[in-house]
């Protein structure tokens, strides 16, 4: 039986991920859970799994877990400290990192140093430090299990293969709801224009990056980073219908590609139980009721955003952390429709062109990177 | 530098393997060439690759070829047993089969007791003896390579994998010229309309069992000897873009699919090289030029053959050699226009039904029922 630590288990990963464990019978061993706020669902959570040890970051929410786990001799972890003071545990034989933004890469590179491989839904993890993550990964020996469900299928197609003999990675994204909107009328839209995505039912942010289509520019930067392959070999195909999850093509043109319904659990669980295929408590899919699968190339004018992450990728260094961060604080203030949409990839460009670019940068440098981005998109006019 | 031996080397698939062969430099030495009646080609081919020796079925041609070559110290094999002694041949290293027909089955088989590795491309041959052949191997150590596209794509989708995660094989067919043809038409079917193939540049013989199917049905039975999948987890869906070539469904109900654009280099070469994705001489695949794949499944009315091929395959023992010869000399007495297009399944059924079913077939009982169903259809009443 394996422990498993799961971050972020009161969100939508973390929910499947604690569904497929329920599937696996006993395979997994739930050591720690974590949640933001939802103090209701992380104490459902923690009687049913009986964790060590929980953490929870809004304090209101962990003063209440606490005081419904006070008989259940589980320790209640508090604050962003407690959450890395449990990423640090390396007495877990695998971390499940389900959070999101920029916040899940601290986690993420505190794991990866104790030497616990990482289940990696997390992807700014990769796209702010993907460089630090390298080298811990090599010191430790920790490997980074690949949760999305396009670097799960790129990481498919690539078993029992040569990365020598690999010619391109295609990133597959379904465009989006805005795919055939008219152009002209991007400038009035609204979050709950946004919010409601056609294939996978997500969280708020990240259903702004499909929408923006940041979301597959983050999924290049990662693709770098998880094999290993340059920004020129991996080419984004707008697939509406998500069935293809990505594909890869090798030298002699035969391309590899791996489907499923869209269900988050079939990554998930092949991110637990790699490289073995163990059986599935979901529908297989059947290519006939679907019908078609169609193919187009991402339309560049309507989401600038895939451009500004592939040019902060050529640059590398701290070029896509800002990115990344910008991106992450311009899509809270479309939130709160404080900025409009087509803002968003504005306020990153500015922030990539006025940052101070730093080749090799340190945790200390993202940090303080971080923060500067961060005040760069709030300084930026309300509408 | 291997040695390879090429029968059938002037038709579809040994002239695209000598094309595969020139562009993989130097990576093979071709021993033998084989060929029915095109003395011509056979001619041009030996002067280029300077094989020891070539074999030639037709005397008329073997004599040509004899003279033209006369100065070459090529030794020139005349007729089937000359065929048959370079199939035994166990000091080369790899032998493509490209015959068409149940006449390449006993050259596989002569190469698999010879040790020798058999890139396949007769489907035939483990149609008709896959019990046989899989025993030979098992003893000579000799393996199985496929070069049908369809194999190849199941093949490349289950490199790294284990075959007991396995849930289902789902072959893909471009349903043929008569996919969408009024069925009330189909007994005015002439060989013509047939002959016209919407994807493959293929010879005549396969080009009307695609017609009817059979070839899909073939296929299934291939399928089954290859990697060891009873026909209840073998499914046929049609994809008339035929840019899918299979696909391989695991317990977790991830599918992977193998693709390319429709061209046999690819699975040829892979073949030759496997595990290697050696570089192309082709194009790549573009799958936004292509725009969309479709899938429907095969319509049982239309295509009788594919339930006969489930049948004889569930019947097993002599029923896929019988259902094979019929089709075969169906086919041939189709396309002299002596039977119509409906006469092809209802001969094979009628044969199947007939024959004295043996369970484990020797090679000699093959043989009577091969010169036995050829009777039996060539009985059949002329139209």
């Amino acid at each position: 039986m394996k422990k498993i630590s799961i971050l972020g288990s009161t969100g939508s990963i973390g929910v499947n991920a604690l569904n497929v464990i329920d599937n696996l019978n006993d395979a997994f061993d739930v050591a720690v859970l974590s949640a933001n706020k939802n103090g209701h669902l992380l104490v459902e959570q923690a009687k049913k799994y009986r964790p060590d040890a929980v953490a929870v970051i809004d304090n209101e929410a962990a003063d209440f877990v606490r005081s419904e786990l006070k008989h259940n001799k589980i320790t209640v972890f508090q604050g962003r400290e407690g959450l890395l003071e449990l990423a640090s545990r390396n007495d877990v034989d695998i971390m499940l990192n389900g959070l999101v933004g920029s916040s899940g890469m601290a986690p993420t590179i505190n794991a990866v140093q104790a030497g616990v491989d990482v289940a990696l839904s997390n992807k700014e993890s990769l796209v702010m430090a993907g460089d630090i993550i390298e080298q811990e990964k090599e010191i430790s020996g920790s490997r980074i299990l690949p949760v999305d469900s396009e670097h799960s299928a790129i990481w498919q197609c690539l078993v029992g293969e040569n990365m020598d003999e690999v010619d391109r990675i295609i990133l597959t994204g379904s465009g989006g709801p805005f795919r055939t909107r008219d152009i002209d009328t991007f400038n009035q839209i609204i979050p709950a224009h946004a919010l409601k995505h056609p294939n996978w039912d997500m969280g708020r942010k990240i259903t702004i990056d499909s929408a923006t289509m940041m979301n597959k520019g983050l999924e290049v930067i990662e693709t770098r980073w998880l094999f290993g392959v340059d920004a020129d070999n991996i080419q984004i195909v707008v697939h509406p219908q998500s069935i293809i999850h990505s594909m890869v093509e090798f030298k002699d043109k035969s391309v590899k590609a791996q489907m499923g319904v869209p269900d988050m659990k079939i990554p998930i669980q092949y991110a637990l139980t790699y490289p073995q295929h163990a059986p599935a408590s979901w529908d297989a899919l059947n290519l006939v009721d679907v019908g078609m699968l169609t193919f187009e190339s991402p339309d560049m004018n309507r989401f600038p955003c895939i451009e500004l992450a592939y040019e902060a990728l050529k640059k590398k260094g701290t070029m896509t952390a800002v990115l990344n961060v910008a991106n992450e604080q311009a899509v809270y203030r479309f939130l709160k429709e404080e900025i409009g949409f087509m803002d968003i990839p504005a306020i990153i460009e500015k922030a990539c062109a006025q940052h101070d670019w730093v080749s090799h940068p340190t945790l200390t440098d993202l940090f303080e990177l971080e923060a500067w981005a961060t005040r760069f998109v709030h300084a930026y006019p309300i509408k």
